[in-house]
């Protein structure tokens, strides 16, 4: 059991999650790194849009305030 | 009685919530962490959209300032 | 005579109100807490939009950025 | 002459005030409390749309951050 | 010649302004109060919507969140 | 070479820049003065929408959070 | 591997970036600059909306709080 929202994101690390972000769009990949603003960065990063695969970006820093919801993927 | 708004967070811990996000959609779960900036963390997630199932996500990260209401289901 | 606005909060502890939303939404219930984010928690809450009911909710967790004003009931 | 712009809202302490809000709402009433927040408190409030009168609320708390301009009544 | 942007707001003070707000309307009047915010007092005010006045509103309160820019009159 | 986004601000002090700004209007002028929130103060600025000059402004503060963009004209 | 996000920009200092802000515009060049709030500053940018090139920026100081993503070119 964990007390804090953190701890699920360290769990996720280096796992598939699926970001999902206030603009409506997804971003699938490997959860390498995050912080308290919730700054997080995937690594083999597909962006969907209504579960389609539209780009495909290796790496992406996406910036915390743009986040809705993490979940493993 | 409580005092602060985060005591009943902390009596709903464990228990089944619905959180309501500011684009309309809620999350069913359990709710199983929660922080000061009320992001929080749901296992065995229902996503709905008008009171409809849309997904079902495991463990959900939802980040706080997206959140409307949190309440017992 | 009062100096701060939340002693206005605290003097309708435990009375009802309403609470209005940046959605639209207004939530009627029983002020049990709140803090200076004004995060506030409600009992027995009734959800209305346009001063029709739409769900009875129980206990209600309201995230304070969602909030534009509350008045007693 | 006042340095400050809370010296102007304390100045106008127990005066009727508009304050108006984000969402297009004025609210008319006796200024009783604020913050550095620009959270308000009147009394005796009125709400107004249009210049029409919609609600009378009594007491109403408004939360700083939906506030556009508060100015005597 | 200036460091900092208060110091343009400093030479500005009880001078005719025009404070630009995020949802269009524009207010002129003299500038008498601001702080690091960009809270602004202004006294005489204009409202203005398009060019064309609105409403003569005396002294009043702006915060600074909805604020765009500030110009001499 | 420069390790922090101000220096390239510092560097373009006293020089023309464009300012771009969320509501799609972009102003023209020397930059006089920032701060650390980029609020910025122009001299000699000019108002454009789609490109068109719209207002000569003389001097300008412009609220930070209000700028996508600035750059040397 | 990292532990923090900024890591990650660091990495891509002065390599091609791809900058998504929340408007839809993206804005391709040189990272040459960064800093917690994610302000950024790139060299030989590009603006572009919908994959199309709309202008050529030379130097642009990006407000980190329009930003939804950041990826190597």
């Amino acid at each position: 059991m964990e007390a804090r929202p953190l701890d699920a994101l360290n769990r996720a690390r280096d796992k598939k999650v699926i970001v999902e972000c206030k603009n409506g769009r997804q971003y699938l990949g490997s959860l390498r790194a995050f912080d308290i603003h919730i700054n997080v960065v995937l690594d083999d990063t597909e962006e969907r849009v209504d579960g389609e695969v539209k780009r495909k970006l290796g790496t992406a820093f996406i910036r915390g305030d743009t986040i809705i919801l993490i979940s493993p993927a």
